[in-house]
């Protein structure tokens, strides 16, 4: 049923516009859905994706542009004109022309806002740039349907059919006092089953769920999948209607945020993907490496402090490794649980609650682990003090590695800083340093050197 | 606007409760929206829920059950008899009730499909039953408003009136044939805009997007998201128009794929969150670390080889926790980028040109940490040989982890494992012991013991 893109298609279609061939390229692409084309155009180089871009009409092409790959949008954006762009964004909802002009610089918007004929679109436009790209008004579009509590069901149906015209779904109609205040809505459903004549002061649903332009776009995430909303109104600082943010918005903002925390959990500091160019790549990786070799640095040094230590009980060094990573892995989970209970918004309980938890989960891990690693190391060595200050070591790396992993995020939160930023890298590289520590400390005291 | 849970309110709940004073719990909870009856009975004790779902009416109830938190959903339902679940399911949509019996033992879920009194919803509900969870089939809901082609639009309308009773949104009005085979969609904004007495055939849109019973969660959340659809219908084998996927259940497994992946990455081996039991916590944790613990002892057991090499070289044993900490976090970058390329359907390009890309990567990452580290090791200890083994195995483990971290997830796709199970711990670990053997091994041809 979807299209299906193929290297043959492409290959086809590059030969076409190689031959400058309008009519057939345009023949080939004409019921191709915009997502496909975007696909598409993802798969040519600049200049013939700006082919496509002048050949179709800017309904289509407009609607393609949202959908690009970033890389090659901004490419794509580069090459046209001002005009050009004006006429894109022309057709484009207000929120999608505005995270266009949100990207560009101050002086080239200007020149666009200048080409664009739609005052009231432009009006519009230019309205949703001042807000922050994540809060309520930043997600925002301004195209909704919304009628007067004082019409008649009636009088509202002609009304509607206009603003529907520039709606691509409607989702709810909203209603409003002469002072454009939300005052609740209408739904589609009982549009269809009540009778014309009613007012619509006597139909319309009072409550109504809706954020301020100020709302962050995680607590407009949050309420919308809390509540199954599939459109959200957005009221002013006067609970004037100004907007509304729709539920495909929200996905992609979901999508993102989960790529971007899954991201900063493996060591990569900036939203790249598996095509971008190796140096792009090696900007998002080279600095988490950096600090991984500093904190391999660190844990040199702090092993070279032991090194008459090592002179005696070689064997101990061996470990070191097992304890580093061991100490990496528990902070890794017990951060990681942190930071989705904070990004759930579900964590329960005072943080001392919290890390009392995390100690007795800890504990009881690192009993397991110890008594395993126990039982290794004194049946294959037969050293029993060496044993017992390998094992306790890890008993005590564990839990400290675990308060750490708790600790870092909460703490990174309460500061306003992005939780995710602590798991990954960060934790590990901490954590080896401070369980390699640990760990020689222990021994020296339990062997007694 | 939202309804702010407080302690306060809690306490007050359960004072109530305690009393038994049925008519005040029943009027502070009475216009409370069901996600935040839910959030409330996740905050009570079984006794107090189960008081709570009785008080109720069940229209309320059936929709906070599927909001609970899993386990407190569980306790619940194993107080509550067959005959007050089947009460229940008949008011849930037939996805939600289907969700509910799935999670039952198949003696329970009969009890409560024979005491069930909605004839037509029941067949609705077991035929949902017999599809794969991860499915379009498993993700679908029977509820759904449908015309036949050989309608007219005011012979419709009444019709679909008595269909939405049923349907909470009503998304698009889907057309069949006499055959119930799908033919397309008559949107709503159509139906504001045309004439009554138009014929459904000439005005409905031919072209609907549509997935098959069999279609997997994965792909239909990708196709929903890439054509921004808020519904979708499902066809069975023949073509028939058995029920529909919306937006909100694609939301929530949106979010549940995210958070198991980010999981996996970070050593979870199960669906567990913050405030899940130590016990499960543990079940959910203790893999992995094991899992670390005999790669520590890997690592160890390799070392042990070398040590007539330590004996000369001490300074190498030093680094072992930074080569084995560098090809982990190389390791974790390189499968998380692979394995979020996957999943976003957008990995292009042949498998040995992925792994040439992430050597050259890698050996801009290796050549510029080897570099850095062999400037610090040549100018702290002032061993040339010794400088020149540790930076370049450096280098080389970092190319190493790199085509690991690459080809792993890639293996486990084309194999059907879900290629998130790659990163984390994982990988951390095997390249942990790679990294190793490959330092030893070099470091000795190097400096040539």
């Amino acid at each position: 049923m979807q299209f299906q893109l193929t290297d043959d298609f492409i290959e086809n279609l590059q030969h076409l516009i190689e031959q400058n061939d309008a009519e057939q390229v345009k023949s080939i692409l004409e019921d191709v859905h915009f997502a496909d084309i975007a696909e598409i155009i993802d798969d040519l180089n600049l200049e013939e994706a700006i082919f496509i871009i002048k050949l179709l009409d800017s309904e289509t092409t407009s609607e393609a542009l949202m959908e690009l790959d970033e890389d090659q949008r901004d490419r794509v954006l580069g090459a046209l004109s001002p005009q050009e762009i004006a006429d894109e964004l022309e057709e484009m909802d207000t929120d999608d022309a505005a995270d266009i002009l949100n990207d560009l610089s101050d002086e080239r918007a200007q020149e666009i806002i200048s080409a664009m004929a739609d005052e009231e679109h432009v009006e519009n436009i230019v309205d949703l740039l001042r807000y922050d790209e994540n809060s309520a008004g930043g997600l925002m579009a301004k195209e909704l349907v919304k009628v007067n509590e004082n019409w008649t069901v009636t009088g509202c149906v002609s009304e509607m059919r206009a603003q529907a015209e520039n709606v691509t779904r409607v989702h709810s109609i909203y209603v409003v006092d002469n002072n454009q205040k939300l005052k609740g809505r209408l739904s589609l459903k009982d549009l269809l089953t009540s009778a014309e004549n009613t007012p619509i002061k006597e139909v319309y649903i009072p409550k109504v769920d809706y954020v301020t332009v100020n709302t962050s776009g995680e607590e407009v995430a949050r309420i919308m999948r809390k509540y199954d909303l599939e459109a959200i109104p957005v009221v002013d600082e006067l609970d004037r209607l100004v907007g509304r943010v729709t539920i495909d918005d929200i996905v992609d903002f979901i999508t993102e945020e989960a790529e971007k925390d899954y991201q900063l959990a493996s060591g990569i500091s900036q939203d790249v993907e598996a095509n971008d160019s190796i140096w792009e790549l090696t900007r998002a990786r080279l600095p988490w490496l950096v600090l991984g070799l500093f904190g391999g640095i660190g844990a040199a040094f702090i092993m070279g402090l032991f090194e008459p230590l090592m002179a005696q009980h070689a064997i101990l060094f061996l470990f070191t490794p097992l304890i580093a990573a061991m100490a990496g892995n528990v902070g890794v989970q017990s951060s990681a649980i942190i930071v989705q209970g904070i990004a759930n918004d579900d964590l329960k309980g005072s943080i001392s609650n919290r890390l009392i938890k995390e100690v007795l989960l800890a504990m009881l891990n690192g009993l397991i682990l110890g008594i395993l690693l126990f039982a290794y190391t004194y049946f294959s060595k037969g050293d029993l003090l060496v044993s017992v200050a390998i094992s306790t070591a890890l008993f005590v790396v564990i839990i400290v590695a675990g308060l750490i992993g708790t600790s870092v995020p909460i703490i990174l939160h309460k500061r306003g800083i992005d939780p995710a930023l602590a798991t990954g890298p960060f934790i590990t590289t901490s954590n080896d340093i401070c369980g390699i520590l640990i760990y020689f400390m222990l021994a020296k005291a339990i062997i007694g050197i």
